[in-house]
């Protein structure tokens, strides 16, 4: 059963992922307790923020204590539902697509690309990296077919908006889109965007300005 | 000569890059004045927040006529400093940095990848995507021959921290890290990190959790 959670904030909800990293690499190093300041060095998060953070979740540590890690390991498992497989389809098989369907999130055994799609592709399908890739013409009989409710995106910024409007009538619920637009879609649909070329931007404009 | 800015929000200057990529749109399509509304459609983010970000840069807009496109494109400019070219070093040509390579941000024709360096390359160098590409062994030489300050450090997670801790001896002020790894650096070296599988790990826990 997964835990109960009242409304947690955006940024904390963020930094959940990489708190299940790290206390996962505690738990590996088999260690048994784990402080808010050693989980601070680690992760370069303060520790006021990471007490913060756990208090959302519930009384988690105990002062003096630590937490507990094996708990905490089970804890963030639970709430990032990581026991549940999540199938992913990628739309866009350029150079950016090609990295993701030769690196295949094999960190995550539960998230997994299992579709590809682009113009290349034959209608009948081929078989790329191990992933069967289709051409875009069969996009939502394929996403229905395969159950696909995430998509990574990588496709050129011209066609991006109309690829868009073509999966809001598939169950898609969520898209992390990396082409440098914005995209219009309805409210049931999350979009998730990385923009290479602004994170670039952002981090020089912050050195110039120090 | 740059604008004098005060202190600006975190948040605010992570906007930055955004602002003015959607402002040169405005421009480019020959609109004269935006309103916070037009900005706030055209990029998701709501009215009151460009308002509020607007505000940090001093007064540029009037009541009921909106922003001056120009000026602001000329102010953003200015303030992100794209008149002044970045040659930043990519490290590691994998598949992700393949992909930056052949990219290598069109978009943004002040910003560009002048030297990469992978283990699969010969000391003497090889040309790589009209890019020439060294061994390692050679990399505080290189950077500093080619004053580098801004690498993208696409490596594998295992020769992440010797990699940056051979950075420290350069002149490198800033690194766009994609190995999912933290990495410990001194003070004067900003890290911005991009961990791919965690984003893509929020979006499917932000979806389950609606």
């Amino acid at each position: 059963m997964k835990p109960e959670l009242q409304r947690i904030p955006q940024a904390t909800t963020k930094r959940l992922p990489l708190y299940y990293r790290f206390i996962q690499n505690f738990f590996n190093a088999g260690q048994k307790r784990v402080s808010s300041q050693e989980l601070s060095d680690a992760m370069k998060i303060d520790s006021a923020t990471i007490r913060r953070d756990f208090s959302h979740f519930g009384a988690l540590g105990k002062k003096g204590y630590g937490y507990d890690v094996a708990h905490l390991l089970n804890f963030f498992r639970q709430t990032l539902d990581q026991d549940e497989a999540t199938n992913v389809a990628l739309i866009g098989v350029g150079s950016l697509g090609t990295a993701f369907l030769k690196y295949n999130f094999q960190k995550n055994h539960n998230t997994k690309i299992v579709i590809a799609f682009d113009t290349k592709a034959p209608v009948e399908g081929v078989v790329k990296s191990d992933i069967p890739m289709f051409n875009p013409s069969v996009l939502e009989e394929k996403l229905l077919e395969y159950g696909i409710e995430i998509v990574i995106f990588t496709v050129p910024s011209r066609s991006a908006q109309d690829l868009a409007d073509r999966l809001v009538k598939t169950g898609i619920k969520g898209i992390l889109n990396f082409a440098p637009v914005r995209l219009t879609v309805p409210d049931h649909i999350r979009v998730q965007s990385i923009d290479l070329s602004v994170e670039l931007q952002t981090l020089i404009y912050q050195i110039r300005n120090e």
